[in-house]
């Protein structure tokens, strides 16, 4: 099977993750996607996925899957012994939740920051966001606020339980932790006194899944490209 | 088990069909909540969802699970045969896909558009909204267009395919059919030529999970208080 990703970027980071922990790497043809360039809008690239984000994963038999949340669920019971989205009805329906939490309330906000109230990406790829909607820098400002927000949520619930979605580490918590790097790249601090939060992503941080990711050549050659 | 809903609302008619389907309508106990009375929005009600949405599923043991998705996934699992969330990994990859489009492309911007572009549901509710910053008309009505550019992508599938995930019904079959329910209400009409939308719809809406769905009453309750 293919992935077709950019390395570092966010959604690209939680795919990464769940393949190293699920011990797919080496089964598994990476192509990478200019995004720079916006090759993903492109309509190659849009007959694999109509969305037009990262990543996409090819099945061996032609057929695409794209957004992250599907990706996970097709990799997680390749095996037949799902590891990330939970074996009971009650721990797939409380990592569900979580992990759409995890993205209403922090990786997308962020996103939405980074694009509207900082120079993002650039005018080439700023061009595809809703830019001539007025507002939009005081929209992506209050996203950010939003993002904060869910960093506070995600402290609380924390301080009552070791992971996002209860007593086992899930796609929920390499959905937030993929949130936290994308937060600290779009300058947006964690909010003082986050001490469960702080402490969840130390401990996160040392899985092998996650200390070994790839990706990090990528990202310094995309931000050599943008003249960072 | 309880379900806190107002039926005959997108969410919830999402959930009560999921409920029809899978035949438990009666081991639940329907807890109506005030949605035009903003009830979901109380502290009280932020305790079981701090998402301050509906619906809502409790478990006997007290454990609360929103959104819809991980609402569907917990049903879907509880006889240890699931019929609408699939059953390889690759069904499950692509149901979760089309179900995250389903959201994206349909839902998610027909309730931005009918909040934002439409008087919605007045004042009382809008004040949760995002009512401050600038231009949120236009952007109501640019995710009004945003949906009926979904319409027209999930006809293109259907005419590749039976239901919206490929050869058997699944969730994101009745998300799409909430989602065009609620474009109604909304007043966004389907665009032209879409037969094969049309034609799958009234084969859904034939289903008995679908025909006979509870929550009329409910409906007419809410648009005489809301004097409509």
């Amino acid at each position: 099977m293919r992935i077709y990703d950019r390395p570092g970027f966010p959604n690209p980071t939680r795919i990464r993750i769940v393949l190293a922990e699920k011990q797919l790497d080496s089964q598994v043809e990476f192509i990478p996607v200019d995004l720079i360039g916006a090759e993903h809008k492109s309509p190659a690239f849009l007959q694999k996925n109509p969305s037009g984000v990262l990543p996409v994963l090819e099945l061996d038999d032609g057929t695409f899957i794209s957004e992250s949340t599907a990706i996970t669920e097709y990799l997680d019971h390749m095996d037949g012994h799902p590891t990330l989205t939970g074996t009971t009805p009650k721990q797939r329906g409380l990592i569900h939740m979580m992990q759409r939490r995890a993205e209403a309330e922090l990786i997308d906000p962020v996103g939405e920051y980074f694009h509207h109230a900082t120079p993002g990406l650039g005018p080439k790829l700023q061009a595809f966001k809703s830019l001539d909607w007025t507002g939009r820098a005081e929209w992506g400002r209050r996203q950010g606020e939003r993002a904060r927000a869910g960093m506070t949520y995600f402290n609380a619930v924390l301080g009552q339980q070791p992971y996002i979605a209860g007593e086992v580490f899930s796609m929920a918590d390499i959905t937030i932790f993929a949130g936290l790097l994308f937060a600290d790249a779009a300058g947006l601090t964690i909010p003082e006194n986050s001490h469960a939060l702080l402490a969840w992503r130390a401990r996160v941080a040392e899985l092998p899944s996650v200390k070994h990711r790839s990706g990090q050549a990528f990202l310094a050659d995309d931000a050599r490209r943008l003249g960072l």
